[in-house]
């Protein structure tokens, strides 16, 4: 896999060691999380929205119904701006000025295509709920036709893209290291806990594959 | 405490059972995290940004470096729309079409403002870290004259915002209900885990209360 473009928009300046374009980079941040945050413009003001996505190779797919006022800014603008954040920890420094959060983050640029055939909408929505628990499509009902005609569903195709990953511990200025202050870090992770399943089951129902493997990973 | 305005911006529509305008349930979810994401122009194009805040109030106070773009846009614009998002499980149902998440969000708008007074700065970053650590800024070494000079502050005046809650299980069609499919949730949490000392400590210094009282929450 080869490197995204480096242009004006996507080129870190601050923390530019922190930076990365490479693809295999901004992949694996993009397939370790489902949530993302978008942004889309409202009559000229930016709105940031979390929702759900799933990638295949250089296509990000979003979702939402067809009266969803972010996916019909995104097909207006025919652009996108996504933020994928992983929160890994707190640096805690000696100084004020050098905390920091240590953290995994994508931001992608793409232009934005609606999903028209119902083939193509059906593939989209089948790349959303593996990329939230991979094997879960097979596993429930298949959306009906009304199900998708009530669906906009549209391709983000990546222009260019950057990475930016902070970890380990603090980093003071030099005449710190002496002070008497404690420095260090916590970490954090997002944590999946036991399956609960529906009470309204209407007998008693295997937890499926998806689940179990999401869980002992 | 009242309730936020309800305007065309940050009225819900889909899902307008799980949206709350109320002043309480917003400051509960921006004073459970301290990582939002905003938005800004730039050229015209919206781009999201992960970054810390604090919260004082109806005011959220954001911090960069003076040459950061995001905040360098935010004080152009005038204006800032930021997300805080906890996402609190996966929630599986019997159709593909009812899967979701819970979660709880908050989405801001406000009026910008550039800090200029050392002790309005000083005191913006004094929230902005007891925000990620109740009582950390005690135990750090104060900014220095020059460190507040490179540091862009920006307070947000709350215009109006808009909190967004679902929890509970799946809710699938009656028709479904029957079918053989498993239905149910995985729970999900941010989970804080013990501190790590800086290595570079030059002697050993005990973790202060401000770690302790996190990890004890």
């Amino acid at each position: 896999m080869g490197t995204y473009e480096q242009n004006a928009i996507n080129k870190v300046k601050r923390g530019a060691n922190r930076a990365s374009y490479d693809e295999a980079v901004v992949h694996e941040i993009l397939d370790d999380a489902f949530l993302c945050h978008l942004a889309y413009l409202w009559e000229g003001r930016p709105v940031v929205i979390p929702t759900a996505y799933g990638r295949e190779g250089e296509t990000i797919y979003i979702h939402g119904a067809v009266a969803n006022r972010m996916v019909n800014g995104l097909i207006d603008a025919g652009q996108a701006s996504m933020t994928v954040t992983h929160l890994d920890g707190l640096v805690l420094a000696r100084s004020g000025f050098h905390h920091s959060a240590n953290y995994r983050s994508v931001s992608v640029f793409g232009k934005v295509k609606k999903l028209e055939r119902t083939e193509e909408k059906t593939h989209a929505l089948k790349v959303i709920m593996d990329h939230m628990l991979p094997g879960r499509w097979e596993e429930c009902r298949a959306p009906s036709v009304k199900e998708l005609k009530g669906t906009l569903v549209v391709a983000i195709e990546i222009e260019f893209a950057t990475a930016k990953i902070r970890k380990g511990g603090p980093i003071d200025d030099e005449e710190d290291y002496a002070s008497p202050y404690w420095a260090g870090q916590i970490p954090m992770t997002l944590e999946s806990h036991p399956a609960i399943s529906d009470e309204l089951l209407q007998k008693p129902i295997p937890i499926p594959d998806s689940v179990i493997n999401h869980l002992n990973q």
